[in-house]
């Protein structure tokens, strides 16, 4: 059996944010803030115009006398690369001692005058892209345990914040459940993962099948989705991934306010109904008892009362539980589940 | 636009088997041979028991005094590696000056007895299974001109073969026409291509869009399928390659007498009919137009009646032009291409 690819972060942490202005390339830092938000001490920024977190600014040489280990980069671009303009800046972190963690397609292993500085300082460079060195072509075969993955009418959309709320209230009902990250936000709070999409294309699917391995019959992996089965430049990501997963359950995450894929003006939206019904065409290859237990609404950009139209309406017309988990509890889609897939007996 | 992985091979040949026994893992020299077998003087294998493709057995010191420049690799396995047992052959080969082409997982450039030795002797060391090395993630964009890929039921089953006859045919009848290689074999025969298999998950879509780039109006692409749709181990592979290369057409490549996925003893066969259906869902997000013009059969295990059997039933079951192109001429499959996409008129 491969092993996970396991990252070691030390925390506490500053969360870098270079001069980002936009909130939704932030991603990675408020994802890490969330659910981890007692690891996190302070917030480092490029230019006062730059997404704040809501943390204390702090100098790295700050960050070092409060005790913080790691500067953890908080902005995930499409692609996303260590501009120049960060050097100097990472540079002094590393000569300071904090660890770097990053989770850009850069690898910080590939800037000498980093390296040279960490070999110095003992300071780590950990890059949260890097999959494990062998990865196995996918068997196919049918693990013990059950999974639930979550998927999306596009990206961004709350595949990532929805699994995590899901292990959180499974947890609290004494469920067996653990989050699996699949992404590099997701990797940084779990502390392990795979990120899915760095791996070389033979391997995707081998590497989802080693994200959620055998498990006792009850417990329930919940795996991190990752880009939209309708995504033109992810969906061979999402398709591995499900095959790979070989969920049970899956629920679909979708923003009722988007009508493109965002970045792709030119792409619609799918509907939820065509995700679900491609998501099972496509997951029955590896297991036929896939079905969906509910939806995940990110409504973030409607009011209170267009979001409850939205959630019952969707509920209506699929016939599935519908909530936005951070404004609703989603226990909802968790009775489904449970109701779905009832705990077989103790032996 | 970012420029092909161009792959500069120098003839003439000397195939190398190893000791490699099952003739199915001997593709990519066989298709050397068959292709380009102007360009092959001879094989050099470890063994007797060696497959052998009838070309006459030489020493690296027999082929490099007959002017061979490269030892072409010519055995693929699943994931496959270089194994220690032909170091030495390689290290020879090496010595004596002639280039190494590989087209395996493990890179000639990891070995470094092999690197010291290409260095003090000028030969080079070709790892065609490296993709470019800035990749762009996929922009959906609609390019210019025709493309047709040839899908399959499985692996190894004729797409890239039936790509090459494609390609061929058409140039005979004036149509203009390029086979676009996406696999190690391809690539060593054209000369050029991506490796997509080789690329990292988040560009493999974007790969494919460079593999086939905008081109005259009439212009075909042929491009060389990988894996299968319903593969449990590549078909995340298969839909990167389908949607990213946008096609007007494809081909169905089938193998009558398989009844389950290669390797993947779990897993039946997709019908013909499952694969047209969900070529043409997944395809259409890129190419609502996408269609299949034609069946072709690797009938190699079949009798001459059972195979005029097998491609007549399949004919009128699914109402398209089936033949195997090894045993008679594919131009049925080419006429109902002209038909479906007759040619515009020159402005």
């Amino acid at each position: 059996m491969q092993k996970l690819n396991r990252i070691g972060i030390t925390p506490p942490f500053l969360v870098f944010l270079g001069a980002e202005t936009r909130s939704a390339m932030v991603k990675t830092g408020r994802g890490l803030l969330e659910w981890r938000r007692e690891l996190c001490r302070g917030q480092l920024r490029l230019s006062q115009d730059a997404v704040d977190l809501g943390l204390p600014d702090l100098t790295a040489a700050e960050a070092v006398g409060q005790g913080v280990k790691s500067l953890v980069i908080g902005t995930a671009g499409i692609g996303g690369g260590i501009p120049a303009e960060w050097h100097e800046t990472l540079l002094d972190a590393v000569q300071q001692g904090m660890d770097i963690v990053a989770g850009v397609h850069t690898k910080l292993s590939e800037l000498p005058f980093l390296c040279e500085a960490a070999e110095k300082s003992g300071a780590r460079l950990v890059d949260i892209r890097t999959p494990p060195a062998s990865l196995p072509v996918a068997s196919g075969r049918k693990r013990s345990g059950r999974r639930l993955l979550t998927v999306g009418t596009d990206c961004a959309i709350g595949k990532k914040y929805t699994a995590l709320v899901l292990e959180r209230e499974m947890k609290k009902k004494g469920l067996n459940a653990d989050f699996r990250a699949s992404g590099q936000t997701g990797i940084m709070i779990a502390g392990q993962g795979i990120p899915i999409d760095a791996v070389i294309s033979d391997f995707i699917t081998g590497a989802a099948e080693l994200l959620s391995p055998d498990n006792e019959p009850n417990h329930w992996d919940i795996v991190e989705g990752q880009g939209g089965i309708f995504h033109p430049g992810y969906a061979a990501v999402s398709h591995g991934l499900l095959i790979g997963s070989q969920p049970d359950a899956f629920v679909v995450c979708h923003d009722p306010s988007r009508d493109f894929i965002s970045g792709w003006d030119d792409f619609r939206l799918p509907t939820i109904e065509q995700v679900i019904e491609q998501t099972v065409v496509i997951g029955s290859l590896t297991n036929p008892e896939i079905r969906c237990v509910g939806i995940s609404l990110n409504t973030s950009r409607l009011s209170d009362s267009a979001r409850q139209k939205a959630t019952e309406d969707i509920a209506g017309r699929v016939g599935l539980p519908c909530v936005d988990p951070l404004k609703e509890s989603i226990d909802p889609i968790i009775e489904k589940l449970i109701s779905e897939f009832p705990a077989a007996p103790c032996r």
